[in-house]
């Protein structure tokens, strides 16, 4: 491991799965907050991570001998080898890591001693923009910074920074410790031993990286999943088919789990 | 039963596999041909879908029991209550079926009596044109007329055949035997009865049915499927990340077995 201290920035739902599941994992972990109201707000998220963590972990004692189980990846490397000991050592673990984590208002001292800063804050330009800007001063330099962007270019922000060369994006998609991926991407400015090191981190945490070769609006997962999903809604409002009948083509022809509407609704993004 | 007599014109990759498919499910299948040299070309297809009809079946025999199993969901209803006895009825159908289907050239011997002529002929507008004015005059009143064409519109041609509102689309994919799909699909003037009628016959020869309301280019499947993966195209030749990347984000985000370009090679459309 690369990194020893991490600092999230922002308590949101994002930010306390990545604080919960950096701990989980070993590392030293600091959720800013922007004010004490904010934390109290936050420490609901984190109460129920712990819960969610504890019972996932626990229920992985069931599947101990199986040949095949649905778990959750990014709580456990390996499958096929677990034991009752390692179990109990992981729900240890995630005991340890609900109870180290370290909320800080004062942003000397969230960011003092910093390897890696992790931007999860409110997804508004200027509010980015103004953290920034407001860090750039307090950073340690060693710190590599990243945002979490998903809908804005680091290329954005690379110049508030302060240090372009260590900014650079990487993008969650859902419940981080289920669905373990991370993209990972730089602005051309990106340093690529930085890169490197978040793409290792992004590995350390039990995230699958994902390496965009540059930078692209809606990175790899959004530019296949919008156009797809669009596709499917004008065939809706077109009234050519229904939505389960759209599902369901695209579940036996392809074999994929869920259709376009499914994956719509867990997402929360139908209107209706 | 509502049919009894089909004829599926054309006797290339598509028109063999109705007409194998049909067979075993118990219909009088005729295929039609331009000529006799095309018998001939059709002839090795058959021959190698008896092959494949009876290895898969004959495999069945080994998936007896087990609790879940891939298998070629064109060929066998319902795999839980399988029996060596029931596999071996089946067998005995699939035989029967590759003896039974009827080569014809003569087109009044080939439409006589025909419940459902299946044009399965050359991707053409020209050629199905001049296909549907040649059987106007010698197809039965009672013969319902469906296109297999994927890239035209039943609309196209509906003028031509005598019948409109006896005309509709019904658009397969790949081995129909094993991803057993039929998309149904009416133009403006089709008869409900008539397309109820096709979607069951789909239902009958062991294919899932997907009921399009209106008419729409590319049916379901292929506008799903274009745009996403004109979309995967465009991340690689934009070097945003390589095909593995791309491929391997899909199946991680989504749970589906196959990414963008794997679908690509599968159906023969990569270019390098």
């Amino acid at each position: 491991m690369s990194f020893r201290k991490i600092t999230v920035a922002g308590g949101g739902v994002l930010g306390c799965q990545i604080a919960m599941q950096s701990a989980y994992k070993g590392f030293d972990v600091t959720i800013w907050h922007r004010s004490y109201s904010s934390i109290g707000r936050s420490q609901p998220r984190l109460d129920r991570l712990h819960a969610i963590y504890i019972k996932e972990l626990k229920s992985l004692r069931y599947k101990i001998g199986a040949l095949s189980a649905e778990y959750p990846r990014g709580l456990a490397e390996d499958f096929v080898s677990l034991t009752p000991e390692k179990v109990n050592e992981m729900v240890h673990r995630a005991e340890r890591a609900y109870k180290n984590i370290h909320m800080a208002v004062d942003l000397n001292e969230a960011m003092e001693d910093a390897d890696l800063v992790i931007e999860a804050i409110a997804e508004n330009e200027e509010q980015k923009i103004g953290f920034y800007r407001r860090i750039s001063d307090v950073l340690p330099p060693k710190a590599i910074l990243v945002t979490t962007s998903s809908t804005m270019l680091p290329r954005t922000f690379a110049e508030y920074t302060g240090r372009p060369e260590k900014f650079l994006a990487m993008n969650f998609a859902g419940e981080i410790w289920a669905k373990n991926i991370a993209e990972i991407m730089g602005h051309p400015g990106t340093d690529q031993k930085a890169y490197d090191q978040v793409a290792a981190f992004a590995a350390d945490i039990g995230m699958e990286p994902l390496c965009l070769k540059k930078e692209h609006p809606g990175y790899i997962l959004n530019s296949l999943l919008i156009p797809f999903l669009e596709a499917a809604k004008k065939l809706k409002e077109e009234e050519v088919a229904d939505p389960e009948t759209i599902d369901r083509t695209w579940k036996l022809a392809t074999g994929a789990p869920e259709g376009p509407f499914r994956i719509m609704d867990e997402a929360g993004l139908r209107s209706e």
